[in-house]
């Protein structure tokens, strides 16, 4: 393909991501030409650390501290946003963007809280504003939904969404080791943070589940929608259970896009084991697109990663380039208003509650009795012979039965004098699509 | 998103795909020009038979036996070619393209054997060649390989990409039911043709391999360098082999773009069950790409059926429509020579091979000496207690060795004294990315 188009384009941010998408410029940039016909240009690189060394070639040259010196060169019709949070990020892509200059951003916490502004911003001076590489790093999940689903409704999406988790779960599978020794672990791995409650509290997943449900439905999901539980009530003994009965436990965003309201929910679920998503591990990421035209499509990939999401960023650069260049429009995202919102409390679902009972006669019956007054059917209880211990786990698994009712009955499990600390409770989802209501 | 683009479409074809992109066309009109921008309007539909129902309700008028005049109309800048085969579909496509309309079509057959011909016609008058629908039906994996993936260099694709085989292999495997059988239930139940040999000889897998090496390698990879065997030799007796070992055995479409050229590969082979590929069951597809930037990524879905198909014949017109009104090129796909390419004799792997040797000794030693003559290293050996037959299944794992060698051996296996029917032979893919060389 002749190269017809170049294109000057800025990095703000000289870290891992930002230092991943310089570098593939360098080695890649005649391999992207080729295939793409278009030349991108590294014109400026800014960051507020010019000495600490990223492993890449770039001329020095390039480098600046003065990230809006950089945004406003006449040489640069594109800026990548990978500083990260919605602070010094938000400001400067609202500065770009009012500039007309078109941005390429993986910052999922700023899409999710500010998305609707900046896509404002972006309308207003006709700029584009892209983000393949907020989702699911290295797998083009965005591009998927956007363009090669574009003849589907999308009645429901299931996500394994954060690397950190999937890993963390797999990890106290497949070695039967607690959360906090796999979490330190991870951290030693660098597959954690220091502080990685923004992972394993589900925030970070939140985050791409707002973006997923705002393109499923074509409006924009605010995050608060969002009901967030994260992995640190998932023990070893509910991963056993979970086993065996068939199914893995999955930090698992699900989006319901349905005619009764777009409802979205973030917790730990259970997966079966005979399916694709139920078997993905470690950091690996995956996708679950519904869609009454192409049937079940599964994506799956890394999850994070310097390469995988540098690599999202140039597919983006690309796009904006030839758009760019065509004066075609640029994909808006988060125009309209809000959708009909669905309280979660209105999904029904299986359920997987577990319950610690003192281990002594009529206990089941009064946990049984527990559910039926809040008209919870049960579908199979398991209880193990009693160890040791004053309390033995009681599982039951219920019929599909409404959140709100599951909620209420499990603050009556936790008064009931005789157990055990608080009771558990996962979602079952058998990713069938049967609706949700 | 504001309907900025109105283009016109007409469909050559009305089967079971053309009908299912006249029937989004008429029910998600309104969806996908929100989504969009894009207003595909149907202008004309042509086939030769115009009374059979296709349980579309479409405009009686839109229908024509003239495909030539559907083309020509003034107000139709695309066309979806769906009629099928190399013939009057390889005519029609061409007199589109020279007349400047841009086409979207399916057909992996005509674009696996004459490719070059079709996009130097493109090339020729500007108009646009798009496939999204021509692999893996609903899943967009084209779009993902030249889009999502632009920034990486592709160093392999192992691909499931014919539901059909996959069906009868996932049938035989659960079941135990022989290859005969379980094809006669898949013709019953619509997933098998009348006459199958197209997708159980590894045909139409390969005319999908030599798409996809081609847009790996960005060069056109001729279909008679895809080296293709399909699944009438696979036996339950494998199967069962196969599974104990902890592997599948799929149908798969190996692509290797190595430094020291491209080789492409169809055949049954043993994949590792902990793999997702080894988890894909029944009618669906499978790709795992692996890239240097993004690393592998997988996408998964319906590889074939109306709406899959419709759905991914849709995705390209609403591309085609955005990049006509703007006046942008389209992308090119069989351009230049083709790639230096490397024999698949070449390939070194590990390989299953499975001999029935008479029950008497010395039998084993003679076939091991026969591997060791090829310089064909033995990983482990299973031979099972003695039944009644007079020959005994006896099993062969070894290490990696090239697949000349191992044909040699095979040959030599076979003139054996003493074997009972040919030897069978499987190539082992861990799926790591390991060069082949």
């Amino acid at each position: 393909m002749t190269t017809a188009i170049e294109t000057g384009v800025a990095i703000l941010g000289f870290g891992t991501v930002g230092g991943g998408v310089a570098d593939l410029l360098v080695r890649h940039g005649d391999l992207i030409a080729e295939r793409s016909g278009v030349r991108l240009a590294l014109r400026a690189i800014a960051d507020l650390d010019l000495e600490r060394s990223r492993g890449v070639r770039v001329d020095r040259s390039l480098l600046t501290r003065d990230a809006a010196a950089a945004i406003h060169r006449d040489d640069v019709q594109v800026v990548v946003e990978t500083i990260g949070g919605t602070g010094a990020a938000r400001e400067l892509i609202l500065s770009a963007l009012e500039a007309g200059k078109t941005v390429v951003t993986a910052n999922k916490a700023l899409l999710a809280e500010h998305g609707v502004e900046l896509f404002a911003a972006a309308r207003h001076s006709g700029a584009g504003l892209y983000f393949e590489a907020s989702v699911a790093g290295g797998v083009p999940i965005i591009r998927a939904l956007r363009q090669g689903l574009v003849a589907s409704r999308i009645p429901a999406i299931f996500g394994i969404l954060n690397g950190t988790c999937n890993y963390i779960l797999t990890r106290m599978e497949e070695e039967r080791a607690p959360f906090d020794v796999v979490l330190r672990e991870a951290q030693a791995a660098g597959y954690a943070e220091a502080d990685p409650s923004l992972d394993v509290d589900g925030v970070d997943t939140a985050h791409k589940a707002a973006i997923l449900a705002t393109l499923a439905c074509g409006r924009p999901v605010p995050l608060p929608a969002v009901g967030t539980e994260g992995i640190r009530s998932v023990s070893n003994l509910d991963l056993d259970y979970a086993r065996g009965l068939g199914y893995a436990i999955k930090l698992l965003a699900v989006i319901r896009n349905e005619s009764g309201g777009v409802s979205v929910h973030v917790g730990p679920c259970l997966v079966p084991r005979s399916h694709l998503l139920g078997q993905v591990r470690d950091v690996f990421n995956a996708v679950l697109v519904k869609g009454d035209a192409s049937g079940d499509t599964i994506y799956c990939g890394p999850g994070a990663g310097r390469f995988p999401t540098a690599g999202a960023i140039v597919s983006d650069l690309v796009e904006a380039a030839r758009r760019c260049a065509a004066g075609a429009a640029h994909d808006d995202a988060y125009a309209g208003d809000p959708p009909r919102l669905r309280a979660d409390t209105s999904d029904r679902a299986r359920w997987y509650l577990r319950v610690m009972l003192r281990d002594q006669p009529g206990m089941l019956a009064r946990a049984a009795e527990v559910l039926g007054h809040h008209e919870i059917s049960i579908a199979s209880v398991v209880q193990r012979e009693a160890r040791s211990e004053p309390h033995v786990p009681v599982l039951f698994l219920t019929h599909r039965a409404a959140f709100g009712a599951v909620r209420r009955a499990l603050r009556e499990l936790a008064r009931m004098d005789g157990t055990g600390g608080p009771p558990v409770c996962f979602r079952i989802e058998d990713l069938d699509g049967e609706p949700s209501r």
